[in-house]
């Protein structure tokens, strides 16, 4: 009896995308905490940050502007999240694929930002949103996203 | 044993919004039947439709356009499936709304296409996506909607 | 000699202002403390709302999504903030003016959301930015605003 | 005489568009033909897709997203097809030319793609339409693409 319980919830998340269509989803508490944990880090790194969260569809969940970043980065944050959850990859692997030959078409795929700092956020193997950073040198917008990330 | 089984299946839908996080989602062949009823109402009538189906987070599953539609439909039917996953209710609520005093200010409302023929794709009580149509008259566009809202 | 300091104290921000060139803003903390206000009150009431703040340029500074809003609502409370900030007045003067005979022109102004739910916020008689909320009635958006604004 | 009908049969297209300004169009038959053949071959693969169809405005006559494809790749098969019918040649040409002395201006041509996956549909030397397709590598997406022109 308690072993069917178990089976049944282990076999629970296979079941489910399989068989009913359903797929999980980022929540509000979920985008604050991994926003917290961002702008911890990069305020203790002394870095100003726009700090994005978006769900699945592309839709911002949060967004916060830590006083004095250039307006600029609002766009280029929402920009970096929107290509982590539509191409389902950090946006480092289009700033890398940049670097190679012919790599400038990157700079020609719709909705592609190709600058580190973006990265998808997944659940069960499902992409259910992404966050997005900018503010600082790319590499520090990557850091700060990964440090949001490791909170969720 | 069986009731336990039953019983678990019966409270899957409310556990899995509660608990897990997890939501429904339309297929390709979901979109495929909604709009081959769709486009078979419409032909069985005499119109000629753009007929749009689109996700959870208004990007297109499917689009179809029939011959001799104007051009000016595709747009339209996106607009009103667009409309209908994003404000989770039929276009016509807004039409209807724009007939009332003060109505006009749902022509300032972003996104909103307030002309009959977007229609919520809902499963569990949950939007999953939209249908949405255009090329005869509203009412015509509403009705193959609804046949194609049938067929899910 | 303690009228005369009261005296400076009252004339010194319209000095700043003409001599100086300096303009108060809003910070994240303002706009977090806003946010907070209007989310509670929202929670108390049971309202899901999007909740927007901008700066003094249209540019935003925090936005937050509540659980189970609908997508739609982003871009709406997005708008009405905008207007509050691009026409420096609450949104709800644009619904009623609406109301008006030949109303119907304020749905051809560029950038204005004509529905409650937009309000500037003003520091010593300057517009530093404004708050927009969307997600339940418009006149339940005005209150959650109302709320949020109160406690800046 | 039976030459003269061979004689005439030929030069047939050639006078219907210098004498009496027709050509031919993209029906809805042919873009799901078109489609289904893309598709046949993207399963047999492996791969998972979005699959366009435009008419000779660029305009969609027909979309579809196999399941599981990320977002991103609708917008991008939308390009590719655009910049197919748009310049009347393979997006392959455009990807092509970004890899020589200088070709990064290719990244500021407005409505460019430079991504392999879209197809011109020609008919009698004229261009009806274009096929693009997104999903896979860039390379997979132009055999895929190929294998539904092949079906007109």
């Amino acid at each position: 009896m308690k072993k069917l319980i178990i089976l049944v919830l282990l076999f629970f998340p296979l079941y489910i995308h399989a068989q009913t269509n359903l797929q999980p989803y980022l929540t509000l508490e979920d985008a604050t905490r991994i926003s917290d944990a961002a702008e911890a880090k990069s305020k203790a790194e002394g870095w100003n940050m726009v700090i994005v969260v978006l769900d699945a569809g592309g839709h911002m969940i949060s967004l916060r502007k830590m006083d004095g970043v250039q307006i600029g980065s609002i766009d280029v944050a929402l920009g970096k999240a929107k290509t982590a959850v539509y191409f389902k990859r950090p946006t480092k692997v289009f700033e890398d694929a940049m670097k190679t030959e012919g790599g400038g078409r990157i700079a020609t795929l719709p909705n592609a930002v190709a600058i580190e700092g973006g990265l998808p956020i997944v659940k069960d193997g499902i992409v259910v949103g992404a966050i997005g950073i900018s503010g600082a040198s790319s590499a520090q917008d990557g850091i700060a996203a990964a440090a949001g990330l490791a909170a969720y």
